[in-house]
């Protein structure tokens, strides 16, 4: 079954904030969030549109400073709505707060155009009754185009009725929660040029970012008003008023057009036709041909359709953006892009849209002389670190242990590089850029770590460091960074073998060298890989004593409590064993999982989709089921609690991979797709098709039979549930 | 030999700011820099006269802050110059920049009377000559009263000259050097309230800290003034104008009196007067027969006289004030109090003057709500957590991985404690403030540790926390601390059997398991006493690499790079060995020593005191030797190159643990005093008195013998060498 919309049926609350994240559109570029049309950003808390990478720096100011510390912070800029609109009657105003009391009817977002048609009851305060539907549109042919259409009937009010659409030049500072990480950010002044309207009924103003030298320009349009009504526009908006009567129905159509940073505005722009929707369908309909997923649950087909339409709308295609923790949904994390992008998001890019995934990575290339400079202020000498939170590729980190000391983005950059030519195959971008990338991370390790006795051997080890899980820090030897190094540098050495990229004499040798010893903890008395050096003999977390409303332990406990007790935000060993299926046995995998699942709060929305995944290859279905519901319905059932701020991005991307990682048990070895049926007995039935080296393949689950079919492409060889198959032109069972 | 006085050939260089700090006066409650009479604090960067203990606060901005975090800012009140003095011939004026060409000729610091005498040689820009001679003295009899005297005599100036003597009422803001934590401070807005002056020639006001509601009042009193000048006072200080001729001396003076922190001024004030020189000679006579010092090398002697000399007028003598880590005498810090005073200067007090001592630890136990508050926010129910850094007793540090996270010094309070029990069995203290430290300690670290398996059994553990050595972050199991709290904890169990204090039940029982089975690191394939569970496998500092000039490391690297390597700020595990000789054969102290002295910068001051004691002990008496000419000498030979911040008050307490704890091997050990005789080639004699169980004792050593003289009180038993003597009113020599 296919699910073609989600409604206002299919979420949470009715909380505006909450409805504001959730029917946000965009198109990569701008993120519209879908304010009230009459509250402008007055009464919001929260800003309704976002650039991705239009951001303003100011300088960190730390408690106590030192060397070596991110300098600027980076915050994406809160843009006013461009849904704003107010109307008055003779006695009353939208604009006044009370006035006009608005319920919303229904909303619904179309994922097979992106139109999203809304409708609210109005009651005035001296009792007349609207209607307003509200049908909004981003163009998703990167013209940056909002359409919107508004349609006013009055259902007992007869007389005049002024309209205004004003331009709010200020930006409205946002509530901030000083205590939480996870939304705290802060406001910079921008200035407004307004450029004098040569055609009518259009408004054009340039805003400049001091702090960045970051320019956008914004034309708003009036397309089509009713007749009857005397429009003017002014550099502050358009007004206008007439007579409207009982039930009569007034119509007003607005296109808002936004630049690239920095860039002109092209001269085309569009009033909203049949022609922008069908172009849209065309988009949609390439993106759910390759991207499409069929699952035998209404529920969670339309969660996963959700997230990855929602995934789709956030990514940046311009290579020089990425997506956003939270996306162009909100404000949460200041618009900052971190690993989450390669280790939850990319996966589906890479494997169903491989030209986003491509523009994405370019980001990462691009931002190299960045990382080269954070290392050197890091005091190490070669090669490159990437910035743990960015826009620019500068470290905007302002807390070390769960910033820049996460140094393991550096290979997960580099595992996604290699992910994707696995997939891809795509020669030129290892070459040219790729490979650069892979080889500067790998030196960075080299001069990073060093040689140790272990076991009576000396083997690789990396000090003082936080993986994953934020509620452990600097560590020595964790296992997801060493594990993740251990593939950055043999990746390193591979692309020096085979002439990708020339490196200097002995690297080769240095990193496999390296790469063959890296020291890999295990706890031999429990007889579970540690997470590091220390944590097998750490206290474990008083859950007994902890209430429930003390999740998240970050926003009720010291960082010192949390650090000294063993206690997992989220997957951070078992996220390796996830990535390598053939690292160790079932057995260690089942000991593992029993050992990090019961002190694993879950509190970062990055966790569940993961335990899901090894739940499934466990073949606990029941408990892969039940995670992986969490996982795909989370921003829709608000799980965490803060989707106002903006959708989990990292977690729609891991409702991805829950089903294909996780039900399909997939993952490439050897240049071979591997396949292998873990469907729960909740799901009859489960589809979804992918790219792979030039195919489209479809990989079909039942509950009695796995079939991996060629939709496209040359025939290959696939290995389901452990066997070797010849994928020709049709079918294939276990 | 006894050195009475410090003289500008003694001290490193004439830098001006240097000489504010090396020749600052104070009582405890109010520090003095040495300023020049003429800049005020107009030119000078650095403030010139504290209070101990007035300050201000205003939130701390963290780039990214989080739960529990230090809320406040405490820093101390930068005052202005109570020696500020203008004088003005007819076509010059010492206000004017440029104008007063000063040299210093002579500067002279009596340790008998706290006088101290300057003379600066003056150019005019129109070539005329004066000199100045300034004696400042501050009464130590707790009236905290600072008297001044100038005399100018002209050398070839005839004419009109006239002195003011402006009272600056705005605090100039300091320049702060971002990036050191070691001077970053911030300053806030004072209100002054004048008083109307009834009183010819007096003049006082009020200065109201917004922040904390403290309050002072300052007098200042033009007491003598030369015939022939007319002289007026206004509430903005005293003017007078006369005629000058050449070889004529004039001579004014000023009482300055400020009043305790929110208490009234008393009446009492005097001039200047041969009375108030006899009184403080009778104050520092007392003061150096209980803490005299005799040592055959002129330099040590000077070092260590002023050293002693500055420890006593730094120290807070109310109860309701310490030792800031710069004590009185700059603004380093802000002004805060650390375990600096517990474990490098109260021993000197404790020794010598045990009632200065006694109001030292009083403070302790008036900020024990605070402290118990302060273990709440970190997670711990029961017990107290001092603060790492402050004034109030709130936590001030902004960075706690180098701050809330040493934990050691609730064990260091508790160490004190005991020692200052020890030495003066003062049964009333004990029962009535010590106790409830103790207790309190105790019962935040039986709640804060954890019983792991370790060497096949169960022991008492300690995870992340930061020794004393802040090169070193965030360890488990680190072996000062772990010792340190085993004493904590069995000395509070043995206050709850001698019912000192009582406890709840089963308490004493589980002090003692927990400090018998308190767990201590070993690193046995090196067989070396192990920092903590981690160190002994990181890997080296690149010593090789870095430059001379890259010290200290911690303004040259990020912490990260810091805490990857197995390099060490100052003595950790060698000051546990230190403070409990008993632990360990000499055999295991050697390789110890060994194995850390190479790894050690001595980035922080209270490193090389340490470094010679031991060395002392290990009876390599040319390393201890020159270790303590580093320590005796630091600040006059200005070492760590940022005196002019204020001087390193532990390092000075230090400089007499090595005196004691080293050359004469001191420690108590059930109850009994130990002495043994390391003192180096280079020092014929060494004497010093101490008081001990209501004795007063000299201990003379000499190459080659040791002597423990009965100054007063009963007969004792000494332990010397090993060897235990009775002590009577003669000469015991080993």
């Amino acid at each position: 079954m296919q699910i073609d919309k989600l409604t206002l049926k299919d979420v949470a609350t009715t909380n505006r904030q909450y409805l504001e994240t959730i029917f946000a559109l965009g198109d990569g570029h701008m993120g519209v969030r879908d304010s009230v049309p009459f509250t402008g950003n007055q009464q919001a808390t929260l800003p309704v549109m976002l650039i991705n990478g239009y951001y303003a720096t100011n300088p960190i100011t730390y408690g106590e400073s030192a060397y070596g510390y991110a300098k600027n912070h980076q915050t994406i800029i809160s843009l006013t709505s461009p849904r704003y609109l107010d109307f008055a009657t003779e006695k009353t105003s939208s604009e006044i707060p009370g006035d006009w009391d608005m319920t919303v009817d229904d909303a619904v977002l179309d994922f097979d155009t992106g139109v999203l048609t809304e409708k609210f009851q109005i009651v005035t305060s001296d009792h007349h009754h609207f209607e307003l539907v509200v049908k909004s549109m981003i163009a998703l042919d990167n013209s940056h185009q909002l359409f919107l259409n508004y349609e006013l009937t009055s259902l007992d009010y007869t007389g005049t009725l002024r309209f205004t659409r004003p331009i709010i030049h200020d930006v409205t500072a946002t509530t901030a929660d000083a205590d939480d990480p996870r939304v705290a950010q802060r406001q910079s002044g921008l200035t407004n040029q307004f450029i004098p309207a040569d055609r009518q009924q259009q408004i054009e103003w340039q805003t400049l970012v001091a702090s960045t030298h970051q320019q956008i320009t914004q034309r708003d349009w009036l397309t089509s008003f009713p007749t009857g009504f005397e429009v003017y526009g002014d550099h502050a908006g358009f007004h206008g008023s007439g007579t409207i009567e009982v039930q009569t129905t007034l119509s007003w159509s607005f296109t808002r057009q936004i630049s690239e940073i920095n860039q002109a505005l092209p001269d085309k722009i569009m009033g909203w036709t049949n022609d922008i929707v069908v172009r849209n369908r065309q988009i949609l309909t390439d993106f759910w041909q390759q991207s499409q997923v069929q699952i035998s649950d209404k529920k969670l087909q339309t969660g996963i359709q959700y997230n990855l339409f929602q995934l789709f709308q956030s990514a940046g295609r311009n290579g020089l953006t990425n997506i956003a923790a939270k996306g162009i949904t909100g404000p949460g994390y200041e618009g900052h892009y971190f690993w989450d992008t390669e280790m939850y998001m990319l996966p589906f890019f890479i494997y169903t849209q491989p030209q986003i995934a491509k523009q994405l990575l370019h980001y990462r290339f691009s931002i190299l002389p960045q990382a080269r400079e954070r290392a050197r202020s890091l005091g190490v000498t070669r090669g490159a670190l990437y910035a743990w939170r960015t826009i620019n590729g500068e470290e905007a980190s302002a807390y070390f242990p769960a910033g820049t000391a996460q140094y393991h983005i550096n290979a997960d950059i580099a595992h996604t590089v290699k992910l994707y030519f696995d997939v891809t195959n795509d020669q030129n971008f290892l070459r040219e850029q790729g490979a650069a990338v892979v080889l500067e991370t790998a030196r960075f390790w080299l001069q990073f770590g060093s040689w140790q006795q272990r076991d009576g051997r000396s083997q690789f080890c990396l000090y003082k460091v936080t993986g994953p899980d934020e509620y452990t820090a600097l560590v020595d030897n964790n296992y997801y960074t060493n594990r993740m190094v251990k593939e950055n540098m043999a990746f390193a050495a591979w692309l020096l073998e085979k002439h990708y990229i020339d490196g200097d004499a002995d690297e080769q040798v240095q990193f496999t060298k390296a790469s063959t010893n890296m020291y890999l903890p295990y706890d031999q008395e429990q007889q579970v890989t540690a997470q590091d050096d220390h944590s097998p003999k750490m206290p474990v977390w008083p859950f007994a004593t902890t209430a429930a409303t003390q999740y998240p332990l970050l926003l009720h406990y010291h960082p010192l409590m949390i650090y000294r007790h063993r206690v997992n935000k989220q997957a951070d060993t078992l996220l390796a064993e996830m990535l390598f299926p053939e690292d160790q046995s079932l057995e260690q995998l089942r000991r593992d999982y029993a050992y990090y699942e019961p002190i694993t709060t879950h509190d970062s929305s990055l966790s569940r989709s993961i335990f899901s995944i090894l739940a499934s290859r466990l073949d606990d279905r029941d408990k892969a089921f039940s995670y992986y519901m969490d996982t795909s319905l989370m921003d829709l059932v608000d799980l965490q609690g803060n989707a106002k701020d903006g959708l989990h991005e990292a977690n729609l991307g891991g409702s991805w991979l829950g089903l294909t990682y996780g039900f399909a048990g997939m993952y490439v070895a050897d240049g071979k797709l591997h396949i292998t049926n873990h469907l729960p007995t909740q799901i009859a039935h489960l589809s979804y098709r992918l790219r792979f080296r030039s195919r489209v393949l479809e990989v079909q689950l039942y509950q009695d039979k796995t079939q991996v079919k060629l939709v496209t492409g040359l025939p290959l060889a696939v290995v389901v549930a452990g066997k070797e198959y010849d994928v020709l032109q049709g079918v294939r069972s276990e």
